[in-house]
């Protein structure tokens, strides 16, 4: 129900996820606006493709609606509004989820609400002190996981070696790396670069079974040279927000500077296609959302401005984390591990 | 002596900051050396642009050389290249400052050992726990000033605020605002968002006298909406690299897309004035280097792949801050909140 565009792109990303991946979806909102809505983008999908009515069929089979009578809202205090909206959007869908009615959950709504939600619904995976939030970057290479981005603000050693682990098992399964290049986010590439926290996790994830590649510092992050940046969620939440501004900054700055002449129009009508490219190799949409790590279950917060495409891809990578057991491996990891980190605690 | 590109650019930069701004330059390292490079470069520009004799003249009396045996390699643990080398044109230059033979310091060298040799030979300003390193990015707007960029990796709340004191009063002068808007980088605008330390800072900047806009996110470094913004060097660190990292990488990008196709290399040619225009506004070298911050005395970090227009801009602002006073105004800053400080120690 909830994000910043209203409810109508989400289920448009529903049906997308539905009819290109062949998802089933369910719906948790104010039921009769959800029906409405769905009633009239399927109408209006059909009729612009000239599709016959086995589409209409197909997508009634496929997306259903729950009913939840609250929202809670974008800037409420996510505990307070938890416990006062027992009926809110993101509650019911938790509880799906708890009660094995649905795979997993992705929520483009207020996303402190929907990390307590998955946590208090879901619980943590054994050997989890802190569930993480992913943030997936577009790189020159292959997309750079970064975790964490915002979950926890004061992070110890071993969260951030859990985030390590989380992160490497995320990228090998939906990054199709092998193993994973485990970076240490810090200062300078050096052994004794960083603060305390970074100094300590350093020696954790040097002992460790992960491809650890050592320190890298955020130069590097958008090179596409490592696979995994370990961090905590202050740090993480600061770039991921950072790398947006800056990107939005950048093409307003470029714009700007086009509009200036009228040669530079017309060079720009003619590099058009090559600007569409770029802005899709730097859309955050291509990655639909943050997965949520360390539950026991799936989730993923989305940007609360998503779009359609943003929620379709969102839909499609927990399918995966689902499909491909992210928690299975995650599992695997913690337990090779158990040494390295107790160690040390 | 230092930086990347060898003493070239250096001398270069000096030169022009000599020639466009009148000001007086000492160069410090292997004289025989830089005596060479120097007469080359003169040589060179004068028959360019085909000046008489007196602008030989004129860069005589300005440009003197100070020997220095030594170099403190880029790559050298910092106090440690310091105690070894006591004759390194870093030492030297700070040893000049110490002794008000210069005014102030500009190096493009290994930067921890340029910090360390400011603190020591320099001494921090009254009221001062811990000197910071500011850095100047460019935004939407009017540059914004971010201090610490690297120098304090583990921080309390008290060092923040004389950050914050001290990046309002660079702003103040440099960037020419009254009363510059001084923002706490955190992960969210409301009171209660961020880690412990950032916190326990905003109580103390909401008690002073700056003009303190409360929590800012990364988000809105880049629309010019705050001239300064506070946060531990260890997050300020990270946040330059990761943009400096980024706008590289969203540049080639840019050329990769443009490069794919015939049309678009054409538009390309059309736009190229923009291109440049935008490369100007996005250049780290348009702001020269990033000011050391409470020291008693003035000193400047230049990139150690500083060219020659950095170097020309970094000795010009080192100028500036002394002209205008920038410790006087620092201390005065102080004074004004030495309550607000105490009260929360």
């Amino acid at each position: 129900m909830a994000g910043d565009h209203g409810s109508e792109d989400l289920v448009l990303g529903a049906i997308q996820a539905a009819r290109d991946f062949n998802h089933e979806v369910v719906l948790v909102g104010d039921s009769q606006k959800l029906k409405n809505i769905l009633t009239n983008l399927v109408r209006t999908i059909s009729e612009q493709a000239g599709q016959k009515s086995d589409f209409r069929e197909s997508i009634a089979t496929k997306i259903t609606v729950v009913h939840a009578s609250e929202v809670v809202g974008m800037d409420e205090a996510p505990l307070e509004a938890l416990r006062k909206k027992k009926d809110s959007s993101i509650s019911v869908a938790f509880q799906l989820a708890k009660n094995g009615e649905v795979d997993a959950v992705v929520s483009a709504g207020n996303s402190g609400a929907t990390m307590a939600a998955a946590v208090k619904s879901l619980g943590r995976l054994t050997g989890v002190s802190r569930p993480g939030i992913a943030g997936i970057f577009p790189t020159l290479k292959k997309p750079l996981t970064m975790v964490d981005v915002g979950a926890n603000v004061d992070c110890r050693p071993k969260h951030l070696f859990q985030f390590a682990v989380m992160g490497a098992a995320l990228s090998q399964l939906l990054i199709h790396e092998e193993n994973p290049r485990v970076g240490l986010l810090s200062i300078g590439e050096e052994r004794g670069k960083g603060n305390i926290l970074v100094k300590k996790t350093h020696e954790i994830l040097t002992g460790s079974s992960l491809n650890y590649i050592g320190n890298v510092e955020g130069r590097e992050a958008f090179q596409g040279n490592v696979d995994v940046m370990v961090c905590d969620g202050f740090v993480g939440n600061v770039c991921l927000k950072l790398s947006e501004g800056l990107a939005e900054a950048m093409v307003s700055m470029l714009r700007d500077e086009i509009a200036k002449n009228f040669k530079a129009k017309v060079g720009y009508m003619l590099s058009k296609k090559a600007f569409a490219n770029f802005k899709k190799r730097t859309d955050y949409a291509e990655y639909g959302g943050a997965p949520l790590l360390g539950l026991d279950g799936t989730a993923i917060i989305c940007h609360g401005r998503s779009n359609a495409l943003a929620i379709k891809n969102a839909i499609n990578i927990a399918a995966e984390m689902v499909d491909k057991e992210l928690n299975k491996l995650i599992s695997t990891f913690l337990t090779d591990n158990s040494e390295a980190v107790s160690a040390l605690e």
